[in-house]
């Protein structure tokens, strides 16, 4: 086997924005570090697996790129380019690639190796729990939407505002976070998801009774 | 005793911001809530606190304005303006702006009535639990800052950063946050602080440990 470079967080920092607290390098670690708990208790090949959470988003997934949509393909042609330079063989590429084109929801390949699985999970749980309400919290300030706002009979029933509703931080709770648990392939990955589920539920909980003075 | 009005949410709604999801109207509608619960249960006057409350940062609290270090001098100047023309007597307009001005941490009179101890509550458990988490991302976000950055040992210590090291929420959790519940007044709110302090070390443990990949 010839002698190969491995791709570390040192070596992608570069790729990715540092100052953006929502997207950017602090999500990268967060689902490296994901990726190294579900994928040693899953039996992943770590070295597929790492080098795909380092280089998962590292081409085209910033919010004004125009390639966002499609980032997941731009980013394992990229990752292509790194790691031959770096002198893998083109097996273990391919099985990288496939990790990077199939971490979306809706867009991309299916998951067929554990290792495309273990980072469906990791980017996936990055969503919910403390993170995922953080996360959820930055967009909506940027987007200037409030914390809270009482959701109407309608949004409950069909996810649609009435007039005069704003969308808010509790809003997207109901709407996505509290759906992505269902969505994850591992039983690590399962478990991680009940735990931060949890929490999510704790939180927002908390968050309604405050907004009433009641806590 | 003269007839007069009471201001209440509506009335009050204009002098706020409401696209702001950090200050203005949102974080008036709290404040008004605990303050229900707080001077209910301590058996304040409701007519000066719940008026004080709705006033207390009517002007110049928004962070853009040059009057926000005083802004509880012109909230109070402003309250008499608005209770005058409401037809209130001077007595209860003195109370109302004693309130306003004693709601500041560090500066300002102190609170001397059980209404000012109220409200001086209110305003601050606005700071903690998962609202207080909710407003400590916003600022961060709007400033750059990240969610969680290691704290170095001289930060733990001393609260100022090393070369090197990143301002964070979990930062601001650590340095002022954690410290909010030993400063209020009544027992109705030291029990509302106990909870939301409560909570605030569930919401970091859980923050910490997501970011490391552990929950």
């Amino acid at each position: 086997m010839k002698k190969r470079i491995m791709p570390d967080l040192e070596f992608v920092r570069e790729l990715y924005s540092s100052s953006d607290p929502v997207h950017g390098f602090d999500h990268i670690k967060r689902v490296y570090n994901l990726c190294k708990t579900i994928g040693n208790a899953e039996g992943a090949r770590m070295d597929i697996l790492l080098s795909a959470a380092l280089l998962h988003d590292c081409d085209g997934s910033e919010p004004t790129s125009p390639n966002r949509s499609e980032h997941h393909l731009h980013s394992a042609d990229r990752a292509e380019q790194i790691l031959r330079e770096m002198g893998w063989e083109q097996e273990d590429i391919l099985k990288v690639q496939h990790c990077i084109r199939a971490h979306r929801f809706r867009k991309g390949e299916k998951a067929k190796t554990i290792e495309a699985k273990a980072l469906f999970d990791a980017d996936k749980l990055d969503v919910i729990g403390a993170i995922g309400i953080a996360r959820t919290i930055g967009y909506a300030v940027q987007a200037g939407e409030p914390f809270y706002f009482k959701p109407s009979q309608t949004f409950l029933q069909t996810g649609k505002l009435e007039e005069g509703e704003h969308h808010s931080v509790y809003h997207e709770y109901l709407f996505k976070l509290r759906k992505v648990k269902d969505m994850l392939y591992t039983s690590t990955g399962k478990q991680l998801a009940d735990g931060r589920h949890a929490f999510l539920e704790t939180f927002f909980t908390q968050l309604e009774a405050e907004v009433n003075g009641l806590r």
